[in-house]
């Protein structure tokens, strides 16, 4: 009988606890991105590489010259400084501060990066790119015409 | 004490489930962003209103005659639309099928759109902007000069 009981105010306070979960996540809007590949750079050269399961996505990117890449400063990913909103721009104190809405710095509240790049060649589930100005395994969001 | 074990046997089975998440999670990489306002559509004129506690980032903005706006193709956030890889470019079926990464389909993995767009006044929290392909009530991402 105490362990049914016990089982039963168990589980009320899980789903209690799971439904504010729920709440808070409306109140705050939070949406998911998944990494589709990463950029591999080896040997001077930059190669943005799919993760297979996504490779259907690429079909007819060979015809361009140029794609948009969408990537993640993940070095950046932490609350400190996810929470800065204001920088000398390019580090430099002699510039005056500004919000970085109104900047390209690597610490914006989402963490998301856009590069217009060069396609040299696409293969399979490989993009080789002219540069990128990411980190060598910096995950990739999304790729746009 | 069956009530004791039944405790136990609850927490370790709880514990599990969450290890076995946070693996799960870290095999798929996944990134958490937060809405930092939305587009506001009204009487023919648009705004970006963001949230009053990101406004320190807009500091500077108003110096500027753009802006790109990065924002959530929320109303396609269900794993199907989000699993769509090929597409016939602007719906039309006459147009060959493309890998979403070589169009700018509102469907990618990562519902992720970019728009340059025109500053008309900025003014708090809110930006005024000539217009925008989003929708009234679509969460803004990000903002960069």
């Amino acid at each position: 009988m105490i362990a049914k009981i016990s089982l039963i105010y168990l589980f009320i306070i899980f789903s209690v606890g799971v439904l504010v979960a729920q709440d808070q996540e409306k109140l705050d809007q939070t949406y998911t991105l998944y990494a589709i590949g990463k950029v591999v750079k080896n040997d001077g050269r930059t190669f943005i590489v799919i993760d297979e399961k996504y490779q259907d996505g690429l079909l007819g990117l060979e015809n361009y010259k140029e794609v948009t890449v969408v990537y993640w400063f993940d070095l950046n990913d932490t609350p400190e400084k996810r929470s800065i909103l204001q920088v000398h721009p390019r580090g430099n104190v002699e510039n005056p501060i500004r919000g970085v809405f109104a900047t390209h710095a690597p610490v914006h509240p989402n963490l998301i990066a856009i590069s217009r790049c060069v396609i040299i060649k696409v293969e399979k589930n490989i993009i080789e790119i002219d540069d990128i100005d990411a980190f060598d395994g910096s995950p990739v969001l999304d790729l746009k015409n």
